[in-house]
Order: structure tokens, then sequence, then C-alpha cells
């Protein structure tokens, strides 16, 4: 089965296209779990790493049961170094242990040949000796296309090889991203349309038995009528949705994502569900310790508010 | 003294533009050192991290009286997962102990928060429990303008605050570059134009005493006309070219990316340093093991090659 099918009938099983982003900062974790292992560790950078490791295996264990695939931002394990990415690839073996699919976002993206080192990380092999080694092994990878096909085209292979996915950016949810994606071309249309109409074409021969490809999309929940257009230039595309919550889109943003069948999309929630037990909406009923349970409850309440905002457009 | 005034004074001190970038891959270590660990080692991971830290350490020791600065390209660190990382950020340390800077080739960028998370490991420092931790500690990074402006803020902050540079990729060397790269815009001129506008005054305020910014920009030595039309664009901008050598670019081209007074630009070879050992120019006069000689001699004659080149230019 290829990723785009493995992906949406695997939304189609929990019926919730929430993606937890595991952008784990060591100030969500829960004071007692981070003064443990200060308290045991030589290295403050390994009392860190496990730190957020413990904090991300309770929140995989809450939520495997109940969303599609979690999304760890490469960003935050990188800071910590060689013992971040030990943390990042366990964290990946964990979710996909417990059946989830694991999209990694790094947001990589150079030269042909230097792509295919990246492609050999996260979605392929890194050939070793006599080896084939799966380095992190993730189902999916962010990517960049400022650098054209034949910086993708390595994933594109590593992905038919092994079924993987990868997710170009196409609009991203942070404000300047007018700066450049909106610009206005002189054959008509804005960049970010010609790079979804380059998406498309890219993913042409990955479509799987659902219609859709493992070429996926980046399109920010904070862009809700460029996801109209986007949808009509990338009808067999999945998007993957950022920016639903602390970053300010609305379900009713994010549905916009959506094909007319309510399928085609995976939105992504981070701090707002990482973090749930200090927002408003949860902390009087969750405690600090029980950051694990807000996190479900969330989830949950974030399908809920998913699925009606899909029911709509219908 | 900021990241250009450093940059351009170790150019000076050596007279070479020259960096060399440490894109190494196993195969390019000889077969007596990767054997050598593969039998000492359980892990032929760990093996090949061994081999191609000692074959770094040997080119470093090689030139670093002959350069400037080195650029390891992080997707071929990445492909060993953690101990590939724990070998970067030991090049790294390596190569800065033995005077020379480091350009961390990563290509990041994200949105803001994430794009600060990533600063932290490269450039800035890790707040862990009371500590700062510089993570890889770098002197500059490559990055992505895709995402616009709020996306590289805090590489700029940390730009300010520690002395660091990055290189804002503006012009690929790579062919299919041009599918994104040289849009034309309805306002005229070309998307990497436009890029080239937006770096000039995204480093407004980091210029050095030596008139250039820590706010630097990649221009492929695959696109000499469109250099020459950049470094109208920026002028105070140093250029990081590459594709010079293995990529096609000759030193007539890459000349084109510095500015008349001969200045503002270093220049990447990778694998012509790095594998001269195995080139027709110097196979018959350097075997296997003298691998590192081979590049330093090869560092040499780009050297010698850059400077005829860019003397005509004058």
């Amino acid at each position: 089965m290829n990723f785009a099918d493995k992906l949406l009938s695997a939304v189609e099983r929990v019926k919730n296209p929430t993606v937890v982003g595991l952008d784990t900062r060591l100030e969500y974790v829960p004071k007692a779990i981070v003064d443990g292992y200060m308290s045991e560790c030589e290295s403050p950078v390994d009392a860190a790493c496990l730190a957020i490791f413990d904090f991300n295996r309770m929140i995989i264990d809450a939520v495997c049961d109940i969303v599609a695939a979690v999304k760890p931002q490469l960003a935050y394990y990188e800071m910590y170094g060689p013992a971040g990415f030990e943390m990042f690839r366990q964290t990946v073996a964990y979710a996909r242990e417990k059946g989830l699919l694991v999209i990694a976002d790094g947001k990589r993206g150079d030269i042909g040949s230097t792509s295919e080192a990246y492609s050999s990380a996260f979605l392929g092999r890194t050939n070793v000796s006599s080896d084939d080694v799966a380095t992190f092994d993730a189902d999916a990878l962010t990517v960049n296309p400022y650098v054209g096909i034949d910086g993708l085209a390595p994933f594109i292979e590593d992905c038919k090889k092994y079924d993987k996915g990868i997710f170009v950016l196409v609009k991203t949810s942070n404000k300047s991203s007018v700066q450049v994606q909106d610009l206005e071309l002189k054959n008509g249309g804005r960049l970010y349309e010609h790079v979804a109409r380059l998406v498309a074409e890219w993913g042409g021969d990955l479509t799987g038995s659902s219609g859709y490809s493992s070429v996926c999309a980046v399109v920010g929940a904070t862009w809700p009528e460029e996801a109209v257009r986007l949808r009509e230039i990338m009808p067999n595309t999945i998007f993957l949705v950022p920016g639903y919550g602390a970053q300010g889109g609305g379900a009713a943003d994010a549905a916009n994502a959506f094909n007319k069948d309510g399928k085609g999309a995976v939105v992504n929630a981070s701090r707002s569900i990482l973090c749930a037990y200090m927002s408003d909406r949860w902390k009087g009923q969750y405690s600090e310790n029980d950051f694990d349970a807000a996190a479900r409850a969330e989830a949950l309440r974030m399908r809920d508010d998913l699925m009606d905002a899909i029911a709509k457009i219908k």
C-alpha cells in the first residue's frame, strides 16, 4: 500500500483527520519528570532528552487509537544535538510501533546528490559496508520546493521504492509567506499556484488506489481562501494543514483544504494538544501530571470540531 | 568582529577565496581506514562515522593554512543518524580549533518559532535547565527563503547576538532551479532577483566594517550571467558560490560573483578537492593514502585558477 493509501485509510479508521505535532519543548514537560532526570543525569542535555522522550511516549500512548499520524518537528530535536537525534529516532520508532504514521517535519531540500543523502536519512536506506541501514525510517518528510524538481526527485524515488510520502511546501501558515509565495507571476497567478501545479505534476505517477498521490502538499490553515484555490489546482493531492489552534486557524478555515467528499487532508495541531493541560479550556479538569489525558481530550475535541466543519462543506 | 568581517579578513589572510565542502561520502575514504574501523567496531554505522571523521580531520589539517573556511553538508552526516551528528559536531569543533570558519550547509528554514529552534542548534544557544548550551556552534548556516522574513528573523537575531552569518539561497547551482527561481514576475524581473532584493534589505543592519553584511547569499557558479545581475542588486552581500569543479562551473564563471575589487565572494568545491586523489589531474602524483596531500594541491591549484580569473574582471 502506498503512503497516500496508508494515510487516508488510517484517517478513515479513526474518523479523525488530526495529526499531532510533536514539537515538544522542554518547558511543556511536567516539572516532576524534568527534575527527576536532571538529578539522575550528569549531562543536562541528556536529562532534557530523556524527559522529552517520556513526554512524547505518554502523548503517543494517549492518542494512538484516536489519530492517524504524528508529526515531530526536527528543529526541536536538532537543538539538543546528537542526543536530540537519538531521541527523535526513538520517538519515530515508538510511534510506528504503536501503529501511527510518522511525518518527519524537516523542510529538507537541496541539489540532487544532497537530497539523495537527506532521503537516505529519513525515507530510504543508508548503505554502510554491505548493509542497508534504515536510519530514521519515517513514513514521510516535509520538503522545500525552492530548488525545483531535480532536488526533489531523489525523495520521490524513495517514495516509490519504500512506500513513503513527501509533503512539499506550497503555502506556509506564517504571515510573511506572502513575501515570496504570493508574488504575482507574469504569466498569471501567484507563485504558490505555480508550485501547486508542479506538485500535482510531480505526484502524477505516485497515485494510489485512493486516487491520491504520495506527493502531498503543505497548505496553512491560516489561508482559507488560498486553500480553496489550491484544492482546485491539486484535486488529487493530500494537504497537510498546519496552523490550526495556537497559530490562529479555525476548523472552518482548515475545512477548506478538504475535498467536497470530506477527504484529502490532514490537520496538524502541536501546542494546543501537547499543552492542553495548560489551556483555559482544560486546566480546570486536568493537572500537570495528567498532560496526556488532557492531550487526548483535546485531540477528541479537535476531531469533533473538524468533523462538524467538514460536514458543512460537503 | 562580525561574521562578514571575519570571513573576508580570513580570505584576505590566505589570499584564497576557496571554501572546502566537507560533503564526505564513505566511498571517498581510503579503504585501509574504512576496513580498520569496520573490523574494530561492532556497529558498521559507528565504523563509518569514525572513518569519515578521520578523513575530515586529515583534510582539515591539510588545508587549514591555505583556505578560510569549510562547509560541511548536513545531509551527509544526517544519513548516519545520531552518530553522524556527533561526527558533524566533532568536525565543526575540530575545524574551528584549527582556525577555520565553518559554514553549516543545512538549507534550514521554517516558521518563526521553529526557525528559532534551528538557530539554537546551529548558531545560537539551547537553554537547558539553567545552562545555555552551544549545540553545534557553527559560524554560519545556509537557509531557505521560501517562508519569507519571519522565518529568517530568528537566525538574523542570533547573527547579531553571536557574530554569526547566514547564507540565503538566491540562485542554486542545479539545472531545475529555473523551475521556481527563474519565474518572471508581474512587476518585472525574476524571482531570484526579488529574493536578492529581500536579502539585501534583510542584511542592512548587519553590515560590518568591511562594508559587507553577515546576511549572505548562495549564487551557483553554473549561472555566470545571473551572477552579474545579482552583484548589481546585492553590492554589499557576500556570495557563496557552489558548483565550481565537479558541478561544471569554471573559474571565469565563478569570478562573476565577485565585485570589481576582487572581493565579496567565496567559492566552494567539494568533490574536486576531497577526491583530488582520484582525479585525472592528480592520480599519477598521489596515491589513495595521500588523499590529504592531493586535496591540498588541488586547493592551491583552485586558488591560482580563481585568483587569475578574478584579476581579469578587476
